[in-house]
């Protein structure tokens, strides 16, 4: 598959986003008028550059307001349209992109529409250039991409084709199955966008929202499925209108959206595997079909779709790391919270503790130290996940093609190699070889010895939750999505005394992972890493009454829960008051549905971490967010009193 | 008119927000459920510090989902409402919101409704609650507020009345005459908020982006004026759920939210005086008119409306003002455009420069420097501006009693006295005697004299730019529109290399004062105060050519337009080939539309402050807003290559 972006996607100069652009690795891009338009550089220079970078220019976009006009608007159009053309002659561009008419067109008479852009595809034929006419979702006239296609049929000019959009086609809901008959030498350009579903005016969605495959709810393989199936071999160029993205580092942005687009291809293949053709060979089969005979299950198209390696869903976590300069204070909370230190390690400054599956290091470097990273103004913090994964080498090698930025970590003879890479967040992850019994091989690196299998799995990690910067919130839920085969959840918004948190779950169809992304408040950030917003690991056992009764037998900060939620719950849930008395006694939160019953607390906070120790009842699902509020308000007030 | 403000608006806790409110001059607050089940003040200690604040507990919401259930459903809400009745005895309140059913009702029948809702009035009775019923605009059954008053007449009954809520109104296009015939014994409750107009999901649209009184687009005097000549004697109380406001600075917000409503009430009694009641007698002028008879011209209502002093829109520019640590670089500029040195004054470190009737007044104290502000860490920046009013000591006195911060301006005997006023973004904004022939008596305190009366106004300040921090934009539109009677145009947005920035136009009937709000990129602030982001002071000349080409014999460093300009410019206007090398051989910009013609030209910026020196030809209104990405872009560019 060819790979293509819309320079619009992009923070910065044309001269940084071509640079971006060639570093993440696209074949090719789209240039965005405006951007050539402010840039410094000539059209000569920009084609000098893009030959260096080895990015071939694809589409000169866009061209607005052309067709369906009064006859001496037309005459100003083509002569605005010879001055592109002439322009692209100098970029060595061959194909603009033309949308529907948005403003001027008044006269509704497709025979019309189709005499101009006759007219229209004469003068770029005169010049070389290829019009691809495209539907937008709001044309006043033309909005619908089968009308622009049967537009371009009826023009039938070598110099006018169509451009298929995915916003324009599915933020309005059209059948994408009729693209599998189109011809596919018209089709002059395929442009793809997701976006979340919202309802508001297609205009502003379009405008503001778009975000890159795999970060929306838009079916975007069976639109690439129909398209390849419909034989087009062209470039598969993202355009995406983002407010965030056009702020974010441009060198990011750009490693985000080529991880989008390989995502993509391979959600294409797999749905054109899953969903045979009705009618047997495809449109591209009768003449430009490439390779040799079709593999067993699986269909040859003319676009090559690269796969990637395959991996499972994660079985689990196997650890979860905290840095901190002054280990102290975290190593009294767990074990107040029932951990047992297992030892340090024979070579490192890290700490193994376990309860149950459950292991946490503690790392002693510090937050952000001795590995290059920034040193965020923390004294502790979550800097590390291993996840339980089929073969570390297969999955670690799925994420380097998907572009995930490798962690280096030292590793003495003997000892395990963990493969890590950096989420966007920079927390690392690592791909950890899991065990039958729960246990992990590695933990024998550790003073005291090897992990001993225990009868019961109480407790393990029952999800992890991330504080995440707002410029890098889309690429995290790609990134957990596509390296690591994480499902996400509709999300959800928190009010909390400084802002709304949106909190966005990431989990395993058997929910053995669960890992929680929370965008924090602006005010809580200080720009590329969340600095007094707080992140937590939460343990599940089986008894929490027995677990928090021990813990405040051991001393237990417990975060304090105000007596007016105990008064709430009751008028909500009417409970027993012996229950209601022990959950107020023990500082328990509660939530109820109709899968069944949770418990929880939470530990005071060390650093920017703290922990939370629950137990699910029946097939509950969620994670109290009810009692969210609570928590976010009493960790405000404590925050508050210790900064006065 | 008794003033009210939901817990929810604003951030912090319970008690910061009842302090805030207290501050800004409440009279009352609602308490919003979840600021007391997470606070851990007990709502005896809620009710004594409202006591000890002076604030009155107006109403406890919300309480959802009630009416059109099953029976055992309504046992439980019963229950529900029993426990919430009891909490709201022990705070001392005695009104509680209800919103029409959005998730559990299951039966749409207004008898049934009617019988369920007479259940909960009669309980209330027992408590001494009176139960506010208000329909949701997007309630399952019930969204309309008619159809919830017709439920509040068919109960009949004490403890059930009907609370009118603008948001769920005015965001349905319901008509809101028919309020004014009310019984308003039955409007138990009066909560007002704007939105700007989007299309969106009414649902997401409330949650998120309502704002105060005079920050959007509903026609709230209307709104209000129905509500007062229905008789309604109640609190007004703001119920606002917005994203900035929830993250913004407690204090800050409550004030501006007081302004809101200081600002509704004259807009609401001068909607009343230029739209008589039909009808004639108001309906609460049958029984409980208060005060004497009414004056000549203006009907009493049973509210009374306070009134503020009023002012016209200001005349024009007097003077604008920038510091600078070191002002070498501004006198050069400003020289180089044109601008006389008008000497020194005579006890301050400010000088005055002249451009016809354009006055800059350069500031040697340094951002931020001698009055207390915090100093942002730029080398220069603008401080204030001076405006033009009839009376400056009639503008103050509004501006006081709108709650703008007063500005403390040191003068000697015999000096003119300012009265000034911190705008949210801390500029000051200062009230000057206008003079007929367009020259300023103060000008007399400077070292060379009176200044001249020219016999051309050119040149004239044409408009000021000035940044705005995200959290104050909203408040920032309020402040000019209700205290320097400035008129909010729509909004543009404008594509920058760092995001895309919004520009919101101020500006009085005639255009003699335009000012320009811009929000930039977040990445471009620094929290409270722009840092990077760019503000500019644009001059308005009768030739812009012969100016441009004086300022270039004495040196000037233009902003460089890049060659691609002038050619997509061809494309688009098709210009005469000797005006086309004109504009490119002096760095002008140009625009057309149906009105005019505007050119204009920029210089380099010095610290964060840059100067535009613009040309209106026939009556072009706007600020050439097509050229706006390509002076972003230069101006990223050589910041960018500054910086690296």
């Amino acid at each position: 598959m060819r790979t293509g972006i819309a320079t619009v996607c992009l923070s910065g100069t044309l001269k940084e986003k071509m640079q971006a652009c060639a570093i993440a690795g696209f074949d090719g891009i789209e240039i965005f008028e405006q951007d050539l338009v402010t840039s410094p550089l000539s059209p000569e220079d920009v084609r000098k550059m893009a030959a260096d970078l080895g990015l071939t220019l694809d589409l000169y976009q866009p061209f607005r307001d052309f067709d369906g006009v009064s006859e001496d608007l037309l005459a100003a159009n083509l002569h605005r349209a010879d001055a592109k053309f002439r322009l692209m002659s100098r970029l060595g561009m061959d194909t603009i992109l033309v949308c529907s008419n948005v403003a001027t067109a008044t006269i509704d008479d497709d025979g019309l529409r189709a005499k101009q852009l006759a007219a229209l595809a004469e003068l770029a034929g005169d010049h070389g250039v290829k019009v691809a006419y495209e539907a937008l979702a709001w044309g006043k006239y033309v909005n619908d991409y089968e009308h622009a296609h049967r537009l371009v049929e009826m023009v039938d000019h070598p110099n006018l084709g169509t451009c298929l959009d995915s916003f324009h086609i599915l933020s309005r809901d059209w059948d994408t199955a009729p693209i599998e008959d189109f011809n596919p030498g018209k089709i002059f350009f395929v442009q793809v966008a997701d976006a979340p579903k919202l309802s508001m005016d297609v205009l502003s969605w379009s405008r503001h929202y778009r975000v890159f495959p795999g970060e929306g709810q838009f079916e975007l393989a069976k639109f690439m499925g129909h398209v390849v199936r419909a034989g087009y071999t062209g470039p598969v160029s993202l355009e995406v209108f983002n407010d965030v993205f056009r702020q974010s580092d441009v060198e990011r942005t750009a490693v985000d959206a080529m991880r989008s687009l390989i995502w993509l291809e391979e959600q294409s293949a797999k749905w054109l595997e899953a969903n045979p053709a009705a009618g047997g060979a495809a449109n591209g089969a009768t003449g430009t079909v490439a390779g040799g005979p079709p593999a067993p299950g699986r269909r040859r198209y003319p676009m090559e779709l690269a796969t990637l390696p395959q991996v499972a869903e994660p079985a689990g976590f196997n650890f979860a790391e905290v840095k901190a300069a002054d280990t102290a204070a975290l190593e009294t909370v767990l074990g107040q919270l029932g951990f047992e230190f297992n030892g340090r390690h024979r070579t490192k400054d890290v700490q193994l503790w376990t309860m149950g599956h459950a292991r946490v290091i503690i790392n002693e470097q510090g937050p952000g130290a001795g590995d290059g990273t920034p040193a965020p103004a923390i004294a502790a913090g979550i800097a590390a996940i291993g996840f339980d994964v089929d073969s570390p080498v297969i999955a670690s090698a799925r994420a380097q093609q998907l572009k995930a930025p490798v962690v280096p970590r030292k590793s003495q003879a003997n000892e395990e190699v963990f493969q890590g890479f950096a989420a966007p967040d920079s927390t690392e992850i690592f791909l950890c070889q899991g065990s039958p019994d729960g246990t992990a091989a590695w933990t024998r690196e550790f003073g005291e010895g090897l992990e001993v299998p225990s009868g019961s799995r109480s407790a393990v990690i029952d999800h992890v939750n991330l504080a995440q910067p707002w410029q890098h919130f889309d690429e995290a839920v790609l990134f957990y999505t596509s390296a690591l085969a994480l499902e996400p959840q509709p999300y959800a918004e928190v009010a909390s005394p400084s802002g709304l948190v949106r909190s966005q779950v990431m989990q395993t169809s058997d929910r053995a992972v669960r890992l929680v992304l929370n965008l924090a408040p602006l005010l809580q950030q200080d720009g590329t890493r969340h600095k007094t917003y707080q992140e937590h690991i939460a343990f599940a056992v089986d008894d929490l009454v027995a677990t928090a009764r021990a813990a405040r037998d051991r001393g237990l900060d417990f975060l304090q829960i105000p007596a007016n939620y105990y008064e709430d719950l009751d008028a909500r849930f009417g409970l027993d008051p012996d229950f209601l008395a022990k959950l107020q006694d023990l500082n328990l939160l509660y939530d109820r549905d109709a899968d069944g019953e949770f418990l929880h607390f939470y530990t005071a906070t060390v650093g920017s971490v703290f922990f939370e120790m629950v137990e699910r009842r029946g097939s509950y699902d969620g994670y109290g967010a009810p009692n969210a509020p609570v928590r976010h308000a009493v960790q405000y007030d404590h925050l508050h009193q210790l900064t006065k």
